[in-house]
């Protein structure tokens, strides 16, 4: 994987693994350590821990700082950033648009149909 | 880029790149040829076609039919199971729970300290 440059490219590189968005499923009912992370996976611990690095370079996990045991946290921000982008299309499927929504009017438009009423 | 598995990983691969982000922004707006997608980038036609066909495997742009002008076209199906996907992230930045979090109450409670009120 190219280092993405910016962060948002690094976000969706690192949810483009259904391994890396199911420990983000787990983090998101608690912190958990590597070793409880792992578990349900049929992994090993260090491929486990190369995906738990991936999340954190995207910054959606972060470590505890307790020298002992160094539970791994979800954190949102970079999840709520992809929400924040997703928002210019949500026209699509909210229902704001008819079913053939802008295409179905930017057709008419160049096929000479007048527009249709709102 | 390995072929993604499922649809899902398929759409979060193809939306980890700014410039493919950008096209599909361009085609929020209306349908374009590549040619009309290509002119604000500085980069030659046949980089722009090849991001494109990533965005074809992944269902987010689809091709008119046309055989003298083949627009292309968002499709919006795959962002919309983003946004669904998204759902159980929502409650982290959307104060359904205080600033700590999920976290914060989880620690607590290891920390044995009583549960805070709702």
């Amino acid at each position: 994987m190219p280092l993405a440059a910016d962060s948002l490219s690094a976000t969706f590189a690192a949810l483009s693994d259904p391994t890396r968005r199911a420990i983000l499923a787990r983090l998101a009912s608690s912190q958990a350590s590597v070793t409880e992370i792992a578990e349900p996976f049929d992994m090993s611990l260090p491929a486990i821990s190369k995906h738990l690095r991936v999340l954190e370079r995207a910054g959606l996990v972060e470590r505890g700082r307790d020298a002992q045991w160094r539970p791994c946290r979800l954190r949102a921000a970079p999840l709520r950033d992809v929400d924040a982008w997703l928002e210019r299309y949500r026209r699509f499927w909210e229902g704001r648009f008819d079913r053939r929504g802008a295409y179905g009017r930017d057709v008419d438009r160049k096929e000479g149909k007048p527009a249709r009423r709102r």
